[in-house]
């Protein structure tokens, strides 16, 4: 269900992808986990929107990469995504993206690739009906319970 | 992986930890999404503590039913759990905890079992390490990573 | 508006809130931040709840000992509360809320008096409508806005 | 301490500002509130950075359009904002941010200047020192409490 293979491996266009995942980590403000992330979503006009983590001196306000990059994507009228780059500091494990995350992405795509990219160049290609079976997602419940009035697209 | 039953059949004491996420629900403050959620952590004495959701005028300070059974647990104690019980408002879906809920859920046991109970007595049983594979977890990962010095009990 | 007094200075149901919030910081789960914080509420019929901090791997996900406590009393059906005493690991300085609980405390009660517990026994006296002036709370606003149809008892 | 004028009346520059507050709203993700919001942020070099709320169906992952705005431009490399202008979809009543985009506005600048836009035209003009007194903030606190080695540059 997942495969791990060499950045250089993979098709130019996600190559690049990985890559600017890697760049968003520079402008990462993390000084309480001094944990950097980058982040980077590929739309379906082949455009790449990237985000880093921001933390908060109440940890709970923490806005993970992955995050940052949706509502920047949302903020350009960017609603669907094929794909994302996540690039963290780990050297010898892959990592997932946190329960947050996968929940967010799934909002807008529940069955997006995900290529978790590793500093030596690793990537570990995945996908989120994978990472978070069953989503809370308008994409794939009713949710006219909500409020009664909730209409999401489909 | 996953199994669904009525909850007549299943264990008493899990029967009642069913039950008590149905109970839990009548508390639920929930006037923006008038969606009320339960839910029932059992705890490895035999104990359990219930929740409900607690929403506010700023969507994102709601806190759903799974996190407060959490954090009421923790606050007493309590950072082991055996399973938890979700009761949800839908009739003819089973719906899985939130990307949050998973998170929160598998910083403490990410191979909970996992109750999701129907209004009309329906059981499906599952479990976090099927609903959040690969988990953000101390449990799973060195998170040394973390400004240079976190060191939490595996 | 604020003033700083000693414990023993105070009512004696006060400062039983003042000390009950300092012992609730024992429980905090803060593997993180290693900065334990305890929060009581003083409910009208006298009863009193406590929190403490629980954090998360995903630090987005941490949760205030104030939220803790009052999603501890909603689940119990108290959803009014006079006061709140809050102890954190602050020896020279007295730290307010975070905006987050801030918002949390305002849903129920945007007037609440709070007590700001430090260490050596110096308690500040405030409240929440100096540290939160115009909160965007239902008790304050006509949410009406919020789907159309949210109503709120005020 | 506040003060309400015509948008007209501003200086040019803050009423670009304030129109793109407006302008912000367009692509608001709200589907759960309905509550269409806007912000745009005054960066020290004239740039300005605009966002909009985003919403998911776990109401606790909504993100407002202050936040989406400050972690756009921190994702850019910039952490240090002059001012910010809130357009929400109110006509007769001044709303101020909630308490999460307080704390996180005053992670990076507890004194900078908030326009609040109603629909109309009319602004309210504050400031964030008035709006989250005592900020929880690394630019008030020595955070050093943080996991004992946290270090923010002030
Ligand atoms: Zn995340
Ligand atoms: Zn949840
Ligand atoms: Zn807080
Ligand atoms: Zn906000």
């Amino acid at each position: 269900m997942t495969q791990v293979t060499k950045i250089d491996n993979l098709d130019p266009k996600i190559q690049a992808l990985c890559r600017s995942s890697l760049s968003a980590r520079e402008h990462s403000y993390s000084p309480y986990s001094k944990f950097k992330v980058g982040a980077t979503l590929q739309c379906p006009d082949g455009s790449m929107v990237s985000g880093c983590n921001v933390e908060n001196a109440s940890y709970g306000l923490a806005i993970c990469a992955e995050r940052t990059a949706v509502v920047k994507a949302v903020s350009t009228g960017v609603t669907d995504f094929l794909s994302v780059a996540i690039a963290a500091d780990l050297k010898t494990e892959f990592v997932g993206p946190c329960g947050m995350c996968r929940q967010t992405l799934a909002e807008f795509n529940p069955d997006m690739t995900i290529y978790l990219v590793r500093l030596d160049g690793m990537v570990q290609v995945t996908n989120l009906n994978i990472l978070l079976p069953g989503a809370f997602s308008p994409k794939r419940l009713t949710l006219e319970f909500h409020n009664g009035n909730t209409k999401v697209e489909k």
